[in-house]
């Protein structure tokens, strides 16, 4: 076998810890360690279980954050695999195999090595370069990224523009780059009738029946077209649960959850009141329990980018296309900074399966856009 | 305290007995002896686990059976009784106590009284009278009536007229008797679409959307006018079910059970036909699993409701109402040999509950109503 290049040693080495969600084992402190002979300054912030740091090198001027995360997915039954998901190796098709090879420890690896190549070669560059690194991004989220965006609020650190590492390619590499994601909601409803025996419907009010036409009208509402960035805002009923079992027992209440899905186009309180509006024509004795996870976000073109695209047509030689489809990031959190915020990494078709893997040349190829994005941004 | 009357003193000894369903505790036996002892001809049917019997005296000619069961429904918590449930006693307000006074252990006392009176006083009485009891109107009923009722037609049993002692009366003695039932349809209905992530709902075919303007639209059709004995077919879906627990994932199946009550003016057929019409307009991958629970049957005004209804005027001074509203009894199985039924017991009010009672003094009156109407049906 050939010689690893830096930034597959270095996948390989992150790859053989077996950081199952919120665990890190180690891979930070490798990280840290790399970045502090890169001259960065290191701040662990471990908060409640989980391992996070916030690490800096530069002076005043734009800051280019690189973010990511060191936890993978569980393996599920190891006996699926038919590699063995922390042994890294490279396979006869050249691919690198292993659990988080495409999320998103080979980004990782592909950051740190740009990061030492792009220092080593312009020790003076403007501005800063970061990093934002937590162990839980797989698991609840509260005390990884977002708790240290607090921390970085509260001390107004400046942070112009942000690359997230996640698996943002879909065919070959670069041709999807994330510069955005929906806003998520969620709610759970809960429509009172009143309970009594099939036999007797004239004195019960029997909720399935109540609720059928308004949950038809919800499941069919056209909530905004979307614009130039997003797609249109859809609604997915995902549970609905009436009845104690008994057939001849009318229930006496119905609970759905359901999900938004928004783009720009609608807010928060805009699909509130529109789904209250619709529950009470239907005259529904409801409730609502709503659940915020995210707000949409977007990074319109700009400096970050054109210096992405750019990066990306010189490396791949093709046009990268935006796009704020998919599920949410803690692009999200990072986002609420006024950070312009790109996701940029390897092919995703394999992420969060068994045998997962990556084009093992496809992590050289994004250290080097990496690294040219960081000319492009940040060279003197 | 005063001497109870023969009938009492009979529900007294039924109720004492905690025939908790399917156990007859003795009940059937206490019966048989009284039954016996006025020269009725004794056949127990015990099938599988349940105590059943048949009982006639009498030659050829029409025959009026009355029919009933002697198990009772369970007490739920004792502490919750003020009354202990298997101790039968008369209040203070003339209210018999105890599980089964209403249902129907009343009504078997006053069957026996009324026949023991009516054999003695018309000895060479036309006809035959019969008794058709089981263990197991309460419970699953399998083994119960319907399986008696089987036996019976295998054998060309003729069977004019009968009287269950199921507690119709709602407000007075009498003021309700039940000529019929309505028939009773079980659904079991699975909707199909295929599982996805609620933020590619393209990828996904949400069973809950597809389902909700269907299920609308079952709840809100009109499936028949009923007719002059029968309140219209009523559909009640009483369980719906989709959904992982997941907030992000878009289910592959949704179930629902729902069930008709159907009137004369529709068939199991017409509306099975009319189920499919919906939901295949609506384009729904569905299948259901029907479950025939009991043929709605129809006493029509004759010889038996004629003579319940003259008895009813003339002990209780009122114009007794043919209903069919309410629950299914085991009266279907019975109207299948071609018999007239009739529903005619104390009042309903505290059925299934605890502190279960009526008035001591209707049974007395119920027994007279018996009486009376076996003179008009039987009496030389
Ligand atoms: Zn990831
Ligand atoms: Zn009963």
């Amino acid at each position: 076998m050939p010689a690893l290049s830096p930034t597959l040693e270095l996948a390989f080495e992150l790859i053989r810890r077996p950081s199952v969600t919120p665990a890190d084992e180690g891979c930070q402190a490798l990280m840290c360690e790399r970045l502090a002979a890169a001259g960065f300054n290191i701040e662990p912030m471990r908060i409640e279980e989980v391992d996070n740091f916030w690490a800096r090198r530069g002076g005043d001027g734009p800051v280019l954050c690189f973010a990511g995360h060191t936890d993978v997915v569980p393996t599920g039954p190891l006996e699926a695999w038919q590699y063995p998901p922390f042994e890294p190796q490279i396979d006869a098709q050249g691919m690198l195999r292993g659990r988080g090879a495409a999320d998103m420890k080979g980004s990782l690896a592909a950051m740190i090595t740009a990061v030492e190549r792009f220092v080593a070669d312009h020790p003076n560059h403007q501005g800063a370069i970061a990093f934002l690194i937590t162990s839980d991004e797989e698991g609840p989220a509260q005390h990884g990224t977002r708790a240290v965006v607090e921390r970085l609020r509260a001390r107004n650190e400046r942070l112009d523009w942000c690359i997230v590492g996640e698996p943002s390619s879909t065919e070959q590499l670069g041709d999807i780059v994330k510069n955005g994601r929906r806003g998520s909601l969620g709610a759970t409803l809960t429509v009172r009738g009143k309970q009594g025996h099939v036999a007797y419907p004239h004195l019960a009010k029997n909720p399935i029946h109540l609720a059928a036409p308004a949950l038809a009208e919800l499941a069919g509402e056209h909530w905004d077209s979307g614009n130039a960035y997003f797609p249109p805002t859809s609604l997915q009923i995902s549970n609905i649960h009436a009845g104690t079992g008994a057939t001849n027992v009318i229930p006496g209440e119905l609970t759905c959850v359901f999900n938004f899905r928004f783009s720009t186009e609608s807010t928060v309180e805009s699909l509130q009141q529109r789904v209250a509006a619709i529950l009470d024509r239907h005259g529904l004795d409801w409730h609502i329990d709503w659940a915020l996870s995210g707000l949409p976000f977007l990074t319109q073109p700009g400096a970050l980018l054109d210096a992405v695209a750019a990066s990306i047509e010189a490396v791949c030689g093709i046009h990268t296309t935006p796009s704020t489809s998919g599920g949410t990031s803690d692009g999200r959190f990072i986002a609420t900074l006024g950070t312009q915020v790109v996701e940029l990494g390897p092919l995703n078709a394999t992420i969060h399966q068994r045998d997962e893997h990556i084009r093992a040349a496809d992590l050289d190829a994004l250290s080097e856009i990496y690294y040219q994005t960081l000319v492009r941004l940040l060279a003197c």
